[in-house]
């Protein structure tokens, strides 16, 4: 049986998130694009540690903007405080999303596993917009419906499916930084 | 006040999760080294998420072996079942294991913020292992004292001082993996 002392302490922790959450999105607002041209697009993930570990590592490397679609209120914390810093735009539908990207000139990628080219393969042009699906449905669309998303794979070598979703995104970040340096 | 019912909830947590690090420790012994021959360094990581999402990405890159330096015994759980996969040796100081890996003839890199090369500048030999200091203090030892050992450091550009370690830790995997394809 789960206490009442536990559960009132769960959701006193809930609401110290939430509060966190509120503040950083109203500051983030004022938030400027980093060096880098590269918008991530978090379709769907779960409102849990991966998103503000995405912001965190987004910032390292001076992503241009995150898009967030149907992405739920999550505890910043462990964004390190870039959830006030890198650019965040909210989302219902993934179609307006991709519209204002190809509008902007932002070629689109999907990373899953074993999906299209490798990442050691494919030239990243400097408007590129990486999608990373939720953490166990992946993609929210049928990549074979939209003809304008080209599909990336990170190599992978072991028994293991695919990597944690923050190391997919740091790793393309990672790689698209290493093309374009100067 | 936190009540009794709290704590005991949280020692049956912690109580399950030791169970599961035995075990799979006990099943570490016949792990298979993966098809690469890079080896990880874990120096003083706390015994949290960390070391155990380090083993999941591990595996998907096909490490060689990962040794821990006074790694405390934590939650096998975020690891997807890698703690039994990859080869883990345990170490309770430094110059041991370094000792150990000199003799096989592998380089040995720390991984720092702004310290020594880039990772884009490095050229990664075949048996590399990486160091990776603790989530707080860092490496556990001075690398001036120790000449053998090169510097390198992931290039960043936001205000971030550091990528999380495990983050750190998939990106020299990807670097490496990406200098030896075929």
């Amino acid at each position: 049986m789960v206490s009442r002392q536990y559960t009132n302490k769960r959701e006193e922790r809930y609401r110290t998130a939430m509060k966190r959450y509120q503040k950083d999105r109203q500051r983030n607002v004022l938030a400027q694009p980093g060096e880098h041209s590269f918008i991530l697009v978090l379709d769907n993930l779960q409102a849990g540690f991966n998103v503000p570990k995405i912001f965190r590592s987004a910032e390292a490397f001076g992503a241009h903007e995150i898009h967030l679609i149907n992405v739920g209120p999550f505890d910043p914390a462990p964004a390190k405080g870039a959830f006030r810093k890198v650019p965040a735009k909210f989302y219902n539908n993934i179609e307006d999303c991709f519209e204002q990207l190809k509008a902007r000139g932002y070629t689109l990628f999907t990373l899953e596993a074993d999906k299209g080219k490798t990442l050691f393969q494919a030239k990243l042009p400097e408007k590129s917009a990486f999608i990373l699906g939720n953490e166990d449905s992946g993609m929210s669309f049928d990549t074979a419906s939209y003809p304008d998303v080209e599909c990336l794979s990170i190599p992978h070598f072991g028994v293991t499916e695919s990597l944690n979703v923050s190391i997919a995104a740091s790793i393309v970040m990672y790689e698209y930084i290493s093309q374009h340096q100067e």
